[in-house]
């Protein structure tokens, strides 16, 4: 399971003050907990600062990469931002979050993606929009898997996003989400599956609750990355016992480290 | 999901003390409690009384239908306890667990289940034991399937158990359990998916996080009853949550009920 941190994010308010200040010592300490908790990439999203957008990111990528060795995740729908992520990155294989069916977002990234090597995030979506059924949002993320494809990308470097909606609004949601990954695995068997969680219990009460049930519901589906909190304890738990049920941790000695390591929570 | 109260089995020392000196009041409350829980039936197992079990079998069905109309689930191997235990079941439909592809149980459970129409959890083993793959599995419930056909049961009176066994042992068993599901309803589509949890657990740290794990990843692929202890909060809000994701709770509405009921665990 891919783990990417999502804390540092200028929506947070302590991410953004920090931010305004430069505080670099918090930006270093906000990574490396979540290094320390188990990420495998670090977010960096500073979308709130629409005009300093370029200038933020790249500060934020030379900060973290100051402090550790972890690859980033550049997040932003803006290319010129993407690419001032991407020149200001040097260790590992950077993420992009992220292209789409779009056009004007397809043409701009996809060159980037191509001159850097990255790892991508393919919303399930173009310019009409959000499809509501996952056929549709299939066909989608098709078409900009067969693009990457051409383009030199390998299947093991597209990570797919089906877009996750509230089951608020829809109870097909969260099924539509799963059922997207399942049938583009089968045509596509090199490829992830993506997605951030909280999005899943918007507007129901104990989200948290919807958010655990949910990873352990799409992970066996065929999810295998996630934008999450990796210190939310139990979030991290449910997603150590469910990589053990689904037979992806010989002799179940990632979890029983994790309780030796106290990463396990109480039940 | 259809929820059954595992609560009275005289494994329990509670309930084998309650039994001894035939206390109804603590059996009466025991059932009502795993009602109030939710329970849709009420396990009722005596096989640690191995001289006295079709008596107490009978005694323990008497006491909780004075008390409540929940249907019963007659839990035992032996055909004379369950033979009794449906003489005294006079409210719904009862659930007999179980049967086998063994020859002698198969031969001596099944007339009980024709004559008093029961809901049958079939239990994926034969005079062999019981398979290490889902394959087996299948082929050995797909024999006393076609066998309860023919003899009038529909598939919606069958349970399929495709028997828990721990991943501390292999790896690969929740997976085997959820395939073996999964599989056979491919074949029968009207049956049903039936398990208990925490074998899955045996011998790891922390193991009610793993039966939660497994209770979300099980419904996930096709179980759509278990045996559990409706009194355990945790485990009853992922049930709900996880109908919920899964589409089969119309607005949300028992997950909402739920919590206004203050049956939804805090996170």
């Amino acid at each position: 399971m891919l783990i990417v941190g999502e804390k540092i994010n200028t929506s947070r308010k302590t991410v953004r003050e920090a931010v305004e200040k430069r505080d670099a010592a918090f930006i270093k300490k906000l990574a490396q907990l979540q290094s320390t908790a188990g990420a495998h990439y670090i977010d960096i999203n500073c979308g709130t600062f629409i005009n300093q957008e370029e200038e933020i990111i790249a500060w934020l990528a030379e900060v973290i990469q100051d402090e550790m060795d972890l690859p980033l995740c550049i997040d932003s729908p803006n290319p010129r931002a993407i690419e001032a992520g991407l020149r200001a990155h040097r260790k590992g294989q950077p993420m992009v979050n992220s292209i789409s069916g779009e056009t004007a977002r397809y043409n701009a990234i996809l060159p980037l993606i191509i001159e850097y090597g990255c790892k991508i995030v393919v919303l399930c979506m173009d310019d009409s929009g959000i499809p509501e059924d996952a056929g549709s949002r299939v066909t989608i993320a098709a078409k900009v898997i067969e693009g990457l494809k051409e383009n030199g990308t390998s299947e093991n470097n597209i990570y797919i996003d089906p877009l996750i909606q509230p089951i608020s609004t829809s109870t097909e949601n969260a099924l539509c989400a799963v059922q997207t990954i399942g049938m583009l695995k089968e045509s596509y068997p090199g490829i992830h599956g993506i997605c951030g969680l909280s999005n899943i219990s918007y507007g129901l009460p104990e989200r948290k609750l919807l958010n655990q049930a949910f990873l352990v519901m799409s992970m066996a589906g065929g999810m295998d990355s996630v934008i999450l909190d990796p210190e939310d304890t139990h979030l991290m738990s449910l997603l150590f016992a469910t990589e053990t049920l689904l037979n992806r941790d010989p002799w179940c000695g990632t979890y029983i480290k994790a309780y030796r390591e106290g990463r396990i929570v109480k039940t």
